[in-house]
Parts: C-alpha cells; sequence; structure tokens
C-alpha cells in the first residue's frame, strides 16, 4: 500500500537540503542565450548528470551536436542527460522531461537580490531559474530520492529527460528525440513536462499551449538608404508601404482581419465556457501584473479564451529601420517587419502560411508601391491540446487532491512548449503538464522565485503522483 | 582690372599640386561621429589652422565647449577655425563656412577603394570627405592662395570659418556664431556656403534648403516587456496602436494626412513652375541612381517641387521595438516612432508642432486604447530662402558664366543646412550657397568622390565671384 504520510513527512524534514540544492543549481549561471557562459552550462550538465548517478540512475550526457553562431563559427550544444531508475516490464514508465537553461539576468536590470544568489525572503527563494526551470526538476528527483531513502519500491519506472537549451529553442533536441524514439523511448509510456505554472493559489494541470506562426513582411525599396533631406518626397518610402499593411492585421480591439484566420478556429463550447467561469482567476490581480490600466477584455472568461484558445496576433519589432536613441534623418531601404500569430485547434500552419501571404499581397498591391514585398514563415509551431478526461490527467487531478485537498484547475498556456507537440508527433505518447511554479513566479522577468510552499508541496505532489500513474489500468 | 585669364592659367598648371593637398587632407580620418577618432580631427582642424596661417591669414583656433557622451561623460570638442584675410574698410567683407569633418566610412561598407586613401580613377577622385566637404574648402584656399601668389590684391576681404563638428549636428556652432556676432561677424557684409552639390552637369547656386521638424511618438504600455505566448491576447500592444497612428500620417501617394500642413505651403507660382521647367534633370538618370523603378512623381516639375518647397513625412524606424536578426516573441512595453517632417516656406515649426501633436492624439483617442501617447518634437529647424534676384545671386550667375560659358540652374536643397539659417537669424547677413560638387558625388554613400573637373574649375569660380562680389554696389 501507498505510504503517502511517511513520504509527505520525509520530504518535510529534508526542505533545507532541498534549498541547499536549488541554491547550488540556481548559482551557476546555465544562460544559453549567451555563447560565453557554455561552460557554466556544460558544468550544469555534468551536476544533473553527477546527482542522477549518485542516486543509482543509468545516466547518459548524450552529445547531441553543435550549433551554428551568427560568424559563422559553431559552438558545440551541450549534452542532453538522460537517466533511468528503474526497468521493470510490469510496471509504467513515465519520462519526466526537464531543462536547467535559464534566460539571462543581472543585478542592473532590476533585480532586488543577486540572481545568481538564491535568496529567501518570507519563504520565497529569488533566483534566476528557481521556478524556471530548476526547482521543479529538482523536485522529480527529490521525489524518487524521498523513495530510494525509505526504502520503498517505485511504483512505476522513471526516466528523466533534462536539457540546457530550452531557452533559446531547445537546439538539438528534435533530432535526439527522433533518433532514440526506438531506444531510450521505446518503453516510455507518459511523458510529464513541469514546465509552467499554476494560474493562481490553486493547482493546476495544464492541458493545452497555443503554437506560433512567426513571420517576416520584408519591403524593399532603393537600392541602399537615403538621407531623408535630399530624397523625401521623391521616393515611396518602403517604412511607410510596410507601416500601411501592418495596420490591417488586426483592429484597435483585437479583431485579426486576415480573411480565414478566425473561421478556422474551434467553436468555444458550453463546456468549455463553463470551464472558464470555473477557474480560480483574479482580474484585478492580473491587470495590476501586467501593469495596464485596461486590459483587452474586462471578464474573465473572454481573457481566458483569448489567452489560451483564440489566435492573436503581435507586432514585435522592424528590423532594417532607426532603431537607436537619437535622431537619424535617414529612409531605411529594406524593413522587415517581424510579427507572429498564436495557433490554436484547429488553425493549420500551412493555410494560415498562405492566408497571411495572400492577404498582405493583396493589401500591398493596392497601394499601387513600386517597392516589393517578401512575405516568409519562418516559424510554424502547432499548438498542443490534451484530453482532459484522459487516465493520465484523472491521476493528476487524485494526486492534486491528495496533496493539496482541492481539485485542481485545468488551465492552458498562451505560450508554446514546442517540445510537447515533439514528443507527441514523434513518440506518440501522452503527455501531461504539470506545473508547480506559482501564478507570480516572474518567469523571464526580474525577481524571479519559487516558493518554498510550491517547491515541497510540488516535490509531495510528484511523489503522489508517480503512485497515482501506476493505477492506470491498462486502455486499449 | 581683373586677370581672370591669368589666374585661371595658375590654377590649371598647379592643380597637381591642389590634388595632392586634397589626398594629405582625405587622409585624415576626421569622422565627428566616432569619439574615438577625435583626436584625429583634432589634427584635421590643426592641419586647416596650419594652411590658413602659413598663407599669412589672421587665424584663431576657438574653444567651443565640450560636448556630453550618452554614458555621461564629456569630450572636448574639435575647436572652430577662424580666419581672415585682408581687413580693407573700404572693401567688401565675405565669409567663406565650410567644415572638415566626414561620416563614417570602412571599405566593408561597399567601397571599391581605401575611403581614406583619395584614388584618381579616370578624373574621379574617391575618398571620405572629398566632396563633402574637404575640397570645396580647400579650393576656397587656393582661390585666395592663387591671388597671392600671382601678387593680385584680394578684391574682398575674405574670412574663414571651418567647423569640424557639422556631420553631427554643428555642435557649439550656434553658440561660437552668437557670441561673435558683435566680433568676427560684424564686418562681414555676405556668408558664402558651398556646402552641396549641382543638380546636373550645369552648375548650380542653390537657394533654398528645407528645414525639418523631426518627432518622438512614444506609445506606453504595459510595466515591463511581455512574452507574446503568455499575455498576447490579454493586452492592447502599444506597437499595434503606435502602427495604427503612424499609418494616418501619409498616403501611399505621398498626400500629408495631417489638417493644416499642406494648406500652409506657399503656393507654386508661375514663374517658379516655369524655373523648374528649365532646370536640367535627367529623370532616368535619377531613378536608376535612388535605385527604384519607379519615382513618387514621373514628371520633373512634380518631383523637383516634391524635394524642394513641398513637404514631406518619412518614418525612420522604431525604437524600443525589437529590432535586432533572428525570432523574438515579444510584445515591447514602451515603443517611440521617430518621423519628420521636411520644412518649407511658409510652414511654422510651432504650428506644425501643434498640428502634429494634436492630429496624433486625435487619432489615438479613436483607438480607445488604455496605452499613453506622447508625442514630442525633438528638432525645429526651419526652412532657409534666398532671393535670387538678390546681387549676391547676380554675382554668382556672373561668375559662373565667366568660367562655364554658361547660366547656373537655380536650385533647392531637400535637406536641411541649419547653419544657413542661424547666419540668417543671428547675423542677418545675405548668404549665398554655391556649389561645386557633382550630382553624382555619393556623399554619405559609399564611394564619394569629386571630379577633378569639378575641384579645379570650382577653384577658378571662386577665383571669379571674389571678383564679382567687389563689384556689388551698395544696396541701401
Ligand atoms: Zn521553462
Ligand atoms: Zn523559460
Ligand atoms: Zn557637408
Ligand atoms: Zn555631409
Amino acid at each position: 500500500a501507498f505510504q503517502y504520510t511517511e513520504l509527505a513527512q520525509y520530504v518535510d524534514s529534508h526542505q533545507e537540503e532541498y534549498v541547499e540544492a536549488l541554491r547550488d543549481w540556481v548559482a551557476v549561471e546555465s544562460d544559453s542565450s549567451n555563447v560565453l557562459k557554455r561552460s557554466e552550462l556544460n558544468r550544469m550538465m555534468e551536476m544533473v548528470a553527477q546527482k542522477l548517478r549518485q542516486m543509482g540512475g543509468t545516466v547518459e550526457l548524450v552529445d547531441v551536436g553543435e550549433q551554428e553562431l551568427p560568424d559563422g563559427s559553431t559552438l558545440a550544444l551541450p549534452k542532453v542527460a538522460t537517466a533511468q531508475f528503474g526497468s521493470d516490464p510490469n510496471k509504467r514508465t513515465v519520462c519526466v522531461y526537464g531543462h536547467v537553461d535559464v534566460q539571462p539576468a543581472k543585478l542592473e536590470d532590476g533585480w532586488a537580490t543577486e540572481p545568481y544568489n538564491l535568496t529567501d525572503i518570507n519563504g520565497n527563494l529569488y533566483g534566476r531559474g528557481a521556478s524556471d526551470n530548476k526547482a521543479p526538476v529538482l523536485a522529480w528527483i527529490h521525489a524518487v530520492a524521498a523513495y530510494q531513502a525509505l526504502s520503498m519500491e517505485l511504483p512505476v519506472n522513471v526516466k528523466f529527460l533534462i536539457e540546457g537549451m530550452e531557452e533559446t529553442g531547445s537546439n538539438g533536441l528534435d533530432a535526439m528525440i527522433l533518433a532514440q524514439r526506438d531506444t531510450f523511448f521505446s518503453d516510455v509510456d507518459y511523458i510529464i513536462i513541469s514546465d509552467c505554472g499554476w494560474l493562481s493559489r490553486r493547482p493546476a494541470l495544464t492541458y493545452g499551449t497555443r503554437g506560433n506562426c512567426y513571420f517576416y513582411a520584408e519591403v524593399e525599396g532603393p537600392k541602399q538608404d537615403l538621407h531623408s533631406g535630399v530624397y523625401g518626397g521623391a521616393v515611396i518610402e518602403p517604412m511607410i508601404d510596410l507601416i500601411g499593411i501592418l495596420d490591417t492585421l488586426i483592429s484597435p480591439s483585437g479583431k485579426i482581419l486576415i480573411p480565414g484566420i478566425r473561421e478556422a478556429v474551434a467553436p468555444l463550447s458550453d463546456e468549455e465556457w463553463k470551464m472558464y467561469q470555473d477557474i480560480q482567476f483574479d482580474m484585478d490581480n492580473y491587470r495590476n501584473k501586467v501593469g495596464v490600466s485596461q486590459l483587452m477584455y474586462n471578464n474573465k472568461v473572454d481573457l481566458l479564451a483569448h489567452l489560451w484558445r483564440y489566435p492573436t496576433v503581435s507586432i514585435h519589432g522592424i528590423e532594417g529601420a532607426f532603431s537607436d536613441p537619437g535622431t537619424k534623418t535617414v529612409i531605411p531601404a529594406k524593413v522587415t517587419a517581424k510579427f507572429s500569430i498564436r495557433q490554436v485547434p484547429n488553425m493549420d500552419p500551412a493555410a494560415v502560411k498562405k492566408q497571411v501571404t495572400d492577404y498582405l499581397h493583396s493589401v500591398f498591391a493596392k497601394r499601387k508601391s513600386p517597392n516589393k514585398l517578401k512575405v516568409t514563415m519562418v516559424i510554424g509551431a502547432k499548438p498542443w491540446l490534451a484530453d482532459t478526461q484522459h487516465a493520465l490527467y484523472e491521476a493528476g487531478k487524485a494526486a492534486v487532491k491528495r496533496v493539496f485537498q482541492m481539485d485542481p484547475d485545468l488551465i492552458r498556456e498562451g505560450g508554446t512548449i514546442p517540445v510537447a507537440r515533439t514528443f507527441q508527433d514523434v513518440t506518440g505518447k501522452s503527455i501531461i503538464m504539470m506545473p508547480i511554479g506559482g501564478f507570480d513566479d516572474g518567469l523571464h522577468s526580474q525577481n524571479e522565485k519559487i516558493s518554498r510552499y510550491n517547491y515541497i508541496e510540488g516535490t509531495k505532489l510528484f511523489i503522489a503522483y508517480l503512485n497515482e500513474v501506476s493505477q492506470i489500468t491498462i486502455q486499449v
């Protein structure tokens, strides 16, 4: 029988140890976007492998090749750590995915504490990577270690897949997953991702993420940049053409104007509406966190629906125009707008590519400009959506109930976690996202933190979840 | 009597010497925008002073203070060189303005030759600063020196005002002109600027420049940049608001949409139309030079009028948005567009400021956005326009006729030469712009050059012009 109480007590009595482990990991500046920090990132991967080896896991650091730098040189990618605990063919096998690279952080960016020195303030553990994603990875490790420490058999076989390039696009990971589909992944039944956060103080299970179609719209005119005093009035400026077409993408109230996009979106069902209605979500708190006087929608259901299950257009910026401080009187010769459209069921990136390209060309044609427009879709990531009635989610609900004495919110993520989609497409396995981060952890921002509560109770949740997964009856 | 032939012969027989002098000057990388080149720029000013001293002028290197750098430190501005040749109260006194700083240039930018090594290819002298503005300054010096070499009395007193910060906004010069209004400038009758170019192979006199009102339009939303996956759909994006208002400034066909702007412009008179009609201007050549398949206007008069005497809107770029290569999924929190409106008679920058600010705020209000818009006018430079019937221009026409056996084109400049306006406002003196650069000299571009022809014949033009100015009868 499952001895949850003993395991939970073990966790409670070892929490200082867990905080110290997190301190050691946060101290490593494993910023994957900064090539000068690559040795730190490599050291981080070694630390992960070392910890898993000490626990008796079968550990490998898998070479996933190199990346090309903008200057044309190449740099070895950090290795990907895999580990296995147990290989009982009579048990289920789960694979926990996580990452130990982090976003950049500097004290000068506006941190109240040193970002790489874990600092406990009123029960919150501040540090870069604390919530995204080092504490969740450690919580999974502690969960396995707790069973071991109490000499309890693991209820399922547990595999780990820990990478170091997530924050810059998981370079090398897709190929590695594909290469190991019939080896490392062959006996995996379920994949668990804990790389996101709750929506409120209530625990959550995440069942969907939006995809993303990222576009470049390039308008090219004169053969070189021109002085606006000398040439202004003689040429049709590419920047003005570009602004003209960008202005036709979305209305001031957020309505996407590209024909066909809205029509493709799965209609909001009554059950969904009801589910959103029941979710605990503090609009005022959210509005204050974002720092705006008014959100795009002022009721919860509309807001959540537009974050999770409707597409949106964001215009990120323009390359090739003057973007520095100060005044420059230039007519840029070639300007490239970067914008993206978040993808939701049932949108199809290939169709979106055609809809956007055709639409922008038709709008541009009406301008009768001699400049040249080129529209390219450079990323086409599909959304991911799980069935919340699936046994994997039922097990999650039971684990949450055991640890927190309440039902989880069933939520979606507006952002894209492409590895979920890759797992689904390559391995065909079912995936669950089980976050333990708080709603206000400040991922990718200044003053990122995870609370002791989330870290420690999260470890208990993972312990309970391993047991629940072992109870899933085989579905044919 | 004026011995033009002897002077012209002297110039012809000394042209190799003049080319060598230009080579020495071009070899100095006097890039005023690069603070690391400041010592080169200071050396350049010393060379100018040294040359003028050797000719027996009364020379001063005037300290004009320091500039503040973006990091808050200060750097001494290059001194301004003044010189005086002759102080006969019975003669007219002209002051020649020029600059010896240059735009940046690197071989890698696409130069066919080393930019700081003057290279003669088929009679064209390639090098950064050759045409803008080192050869014209040297031509004025050679003109004075030729009179001296032949022991001919200068027909007028000649003063020089040579600066080293023109390319970055003539930092310190306005204050210096104001400070010396009642000293150095008190006996100056006319100011001559040779810092522009012809429009075709026909010599030209320039009688107007456009001014410039440069605006920042800042839209501020969330308190920090947001991830477009996580927040896209919840917030009204500042970038989308900004694009929406920028798109209302000007129509695809170049019509300025800001109420009041076009109404203020002086109407095109029949004489003006006639004058433009008579100007030698090769539309195809110009179109090819710009590198577009179609210009904004396809007839000469419309095109010239929109370059010289109609306002235009240019959108230079956006600060605060994503402008690097690659893909970033950011919702920028605060974005600032930079745009400018070229000023022409009878526009008033103060009125333009109000028109633009009111208009953008009214357009923005219609969007009902919770974001905040701030419109600032950071430069308000008035246009400059001279009377082409003025004796100074009649003298110019006569000098051109003597040297080139043809009438000059009377042209305007689309760009702003703010020092002209300062001279006019502070000293109240009449100004003439007498260019000697070719229409295809590539100022501010790669492969800048001046032809030997323009350099040498330009020197003769200045010699002849000094004589013509001495003939001007006093107007009361
Ligand atoms: Zn993450
Ligand atoms: Zn992250
Ligand atoms: Zn110049
Ligand atoms: Zn210049």
